[in-house]
């Protein structure tokens, strides 16, 4: 296309935004607008795409990292013939696939969802990554950031990781329309307070004026013949460009122009105009099928082993026979055991530093290529990624993570390095499987299992080393549980998982000598939960004592609920959890003095079958 | 001190930490090391405190945002004749104050909890801001952070915070000891690199070697000489100086030393140096107690008026009357309506830009400061802030925390602006209180409320309008809650917050139509509960059905299980929560999707009473 034609389709993106946000009577047109040259010219010039086949592993990647100009992303999608116009004025109503913010739950061409701000760099890192080293794909990726999400950390976590690793394939296309939400951001129109930035972190950088189109060309061609650097485009633009009334003013943001008819006069009226997008790279498919026999490690009966071991060692195996599992770790993988497939598989084994957000983002690009990643970091810190779980799970990402050091368990080191939240933040995930397992082989199948589901898959693990209580063959699925403990006489049942299995098995083993039968339920998939299991238990032995190494909010003792909540009788209930802030102390004086070890169990389990309240 | 004495306060540090993980058997012996002649030219030249009088408001401020390095502080504390050697050895055990991580719950000279990385800086940035721009106090701020934790995203939110802000009175000191956990950091000894990067976000720099004092001591004065930025002491170390079998070596983090007894005699033994702190500057006090009548702002019954507005205009009240009270933002104060305290009492308002993180730290130190600050942004986006406030709880920070656009009532922007996962999410920090009011009156009392309590509050607000439902002077008390409908005929109570009471409302009045009499409680203090309250609903009714605009794991009805998991019997219960993933539409038609109206509650109340199974 010449100038006057890029112009004109820069304009067709601005009217079909303005068209799509007064039909639905919400959305971002003037985001939308500032942005729209860029757009315009990187869909007819520079992005390479076959939207009839969006898994084509040679199609370049296009990230809308200000996710609110989805406007102006469903009129991309429109000029380049993949949605109709029809379509496009469905935005924002019940059913369409033209969210307010786009998700390729809903359509092909979307790689991850946005709308939570400064998420799209970090997961274009990853898409980058895989495509580098990974695809060995020449396809490249362009994310269109906003100038406002640049005040994010996650931002320079992604800048850090990009410059560090190469990314030349990498593009960030940053809209400086200098008005965020509110107001003014922190830098406005000053180019260069951006450019020194990404230049820190050792970017290529090009400034440019974002309405002026061949500039706007040049600069893509110049970031497409950068070598060794990702390259941030910094385009100066105006918001709501185009239109006089609302331009570059403050109070618009968020909302359809006052008043749309005139402006799409304003704006030169409805266009036709189709581009013919280029084709896609020639590609290679992506990974082979898996190979050989899984040969996972085994143990003997009573050995001691710690469920982080038996990660690093399960993954490492699967990682033998599935050359599409790769793993991730936030620099603490002598801690979360992920060096035993770093050193197994050092070629699909990614180093994040201690980047949390970065570790996630990089795990949801690389699923969006087909690859199974496993993130792992101390469960604690993934509680810094919580917003990544949260869109990837809007996104429907398929992703593995693996938190460790669970629990007041770990002992000396004190509550910072505790997991004690992460069950309530994972399982308030949509869509998502927690898994919590207490011995070395339960743990080397569910990382096996995890591999083959769907959403968000989190796998809790311990730091201290436990008994292996299961043979090698036994097999443990998602959403089952196995009944440790069980005869006719059972009085109670305890429901423990992790580290607390160990202490339910204990204190079952007292309270049978003193008469007492006890069932002892090892809940390992705490969602989804063994409903039949905990039902079977209830009508059986009419009380659950529940028991886990957590916060008593959001965990293993509202897990069980689910078997309850539909109107049946619900059985009398004890819930064993931390309820005060630990210090530092050995692992089994904070199982003591957290109430949750195998004394505690016993003292409550002989109140609940008295029938007392138990305090 | 002379050249030579600062030396050897160096060498003492290096041996009381060396002594203090060798009696806990672990610890960061190694990760002191490297730090100790910074900590040693700080205490002894550059440090303004009064260990006697923590609370002094004109004592400097010193975060050890490298939280495992904690045996370095604690040694200095000892230099300082602030705890004695007896307590030093007490490290890591249990009972002791010198907790693995160092946490202002057990040591009044410890600003906030670390341990997690890449925190001590934004919340010095926090401490900074309260410094200059409410206390106007001379003190300083001297954050020491690690090397490897300049990975986190966070450290560059704060790095532009407090470049924009101009914070001359915060300085951090990086001890670039190029080791992290696993093995090198990114950059190891290229202190440049670390340089561009400060110096891209408007910070001074000085790079120094770090074991040469006399230079140490040179970039101290140059940073406290630097005005109008905030400084970086990037220093050059070795991990593990001064031991030779582990100096600069891998695979030793966080591990006591081999052979503890000849590091010490390699260190030169055991000293007893004792340093004589400077004095704190002249302060004022730091804010006045409240003066006047809170004059709250008044609706009228069955006026339609949002919680956020609500929120927004009793902070503003509030403000007035309380000069303790700031407000901090996330750029969105026009939607959260923060705007309205911004407007009223703009030298007490911050802009945080959209840097969550920076948010909640920045919250928490002007917390330890004495001010009571209120962080307000999208409840879904306080998700990217989830590991700051499980930190601000570990340090038994009191900080209110306030989400608004909570639920899929928010209509057509789409699940990446829901909130629907912040109840669980705060509901699992230890000691938090979660507040989610259905009207403006209500709302209003909480907000005030929320400022006498302790720990983190968590207050959750709504976008759209609803009717007002409670007179001015009622009063609501946390833990409590309102019985709105209620007879002696009750078959079911249902329990609802927020937007879903109204849709409860709703329904009791169709049911009552059907003859079916339905108790409605308004559980606005979704923790602490109000157990009494729903003990004698369930005595009274049976059974009991949750309605909750949130993901139905962590939230409304998990939470009303606090009131029956003691051992007694537990009413029948039904849930309705968002299960599904939802797209966009309007708010009306969200709650229908969900199954959280009063359509729903009344179909799912029907069955509860025919004693039926509700799917």
């Amino acid at each position: 296309m010449d100038t006057a034609e890029l112009t004109d389709l820069g304009q067709q993106l601005r009217v079909d935004s303005v068209r799509a946000a007064a039909a639905a009577g919400s959305g971002h047109p003037t985001s939308s607008m500032s942005a729209a040259d860029l757009m315009a010219v990187l869909l007819a010039h520079h992005l390479r795409y076959d939207f009839d086949r969006p898994a084509h592993p040679g199609n370049d990647r296009l990230v809308l990292s200000k996710g609110h100009a989805s406007p102006l992303l469903y009129a991309a999608y429109k000029a380049a013939g993949a949605i109709g116009d029809d379509e496009l004025l469905t935005f924002r109503t019940l059913g369409s696939r033209l969210e307010g913010h786009p998700t390729p739950r809903r359509l092909p061409w979307v790689e991850t969802a946005t709308g939570s701000l400064g998420q799209g760099l970090p997961v274009g890192v990853g898409i980058a990554l895989a495509a580098l080293r990974l695809d060995r794909s020449a396809a490249r990726v362009w994310v269109l950031c906003g100038d406002s999400e640049l005040a994010e950390g996650s931002v320079w976590e992604a800048a850090e990781h990009a410059g560090h690793e190469h990314l030349d394939n990498l593009v960030a296309i940053v809209d400086v329309n200098r008005l965020g939400q509110r107001g003014p951001t922190r830098h406005g129109h000053d180019l260069d307070a951006y450019a020194r930035r990404f230049q820190a972190f050792d970017w290529h950088t090009v400034r440019v004026d974002g309405h002026d189109v061949d500039a706007v060309d040049r600069a893509c061609a110049e970031a497409l013949s950068t070598r060794g650097q990702p390259t941030a485009i910094l385009a100066r633009t105006i918001k709501g460009k185009g239109v006089a009334s609302v331009q570059d003013r403050e109070g618009l943001h968020g909302k359809p122009l006052p008043d749309a008819e005139a402006a799409i006069a304003e704006l030169g009226g409805i266009r036709g105009l189709r581009v013919r997008v280029h084709e896609p790279a020639d590609a290679r498919l992506l990974h082979s099928v898996p190979t050989g026999r899984l040969d996972l490690p085994r143990w003997e009966e009573g050995e001691e082993v710690a469920t982080r071991d038996a990660y690093g060692k399960a993954l490492a195996a699967l990682g033998t026979v599935r050359e599409d599992v790769v793993a991730l770790d936030g620099e603490v993988s002598d801690s979360t055991r992920a060096e035993y497939f770093a050193k197994a598989h050092p070629e699909r084994f990614f180093e994040c530093y201690i980047a949390e957000q970065q570790l996630v983002a990089a795990a949801v690009g690389m699923a969006t290529r087909g690859w199974v990643p496993y993130a792992s970091t101390f469960a604690a810190f993934l509680t810094r990624a919580h917003d990544f779980v949260r869109m990837a799970s809007v996104g429907g990402a398929g992703i593995n993570l693996v938190g460790s050091h669970a629990g007041v368990a770990i002992g000396q080191d004190g509550p910072s390095q505790m997991g004690l939240e992460d069950l309530a933040m994972f399982r308030a995930v949509h869509g998502s499987t927690v898994l919590y397992p207490c011995d070395a082989h339960q743990t080397a199948r569910l990382v096996t299992a995890m591999a083959g589901l769907d959403g968000i898959r989190y796998l809790r693990t311990s730091r201290g080393a436990g008994p292996v209580l299961y043979g090698p063959d036994e097999e443990f699925p998602v959403g089952g549980s196995k009944v440790l403990r069980s005869s006719g006489r059972d009085r109670v049942t305890v429901v423990a998982a992790g580290v607390t299995v160990h202490e339910a098995l204990r204190a079952a083993d007292a309270l049978a000598g003193e008469g007492i039968a006890v069932r002892v339920v090892d809940l390992y998939s705490v969602k989804p939960v063994d409903r039949a299991v905990l039902r079977r238990a209830a009508e059986e032995t009419g009380c659950l004592l529940t028991v886990e190494d957590h916060h008593e909010e959001g965990g293993l003792g509202d897990a069980v609920l689910d078997a309850f909540t539909d109107g049946r009788p619900v059985p009398r209930l004890v819930r064993l959890a931390v309820r005060t802030m630990p210090g530092s102390a050995s692992p089994r004086e904070q199982l003591h003095a957290a109430g949750i070890d195998a004394d505690a169990i016993a003292v409550s389990a002989r109140l609940l079958v008295e029938h007392a309240v138990v305090p």
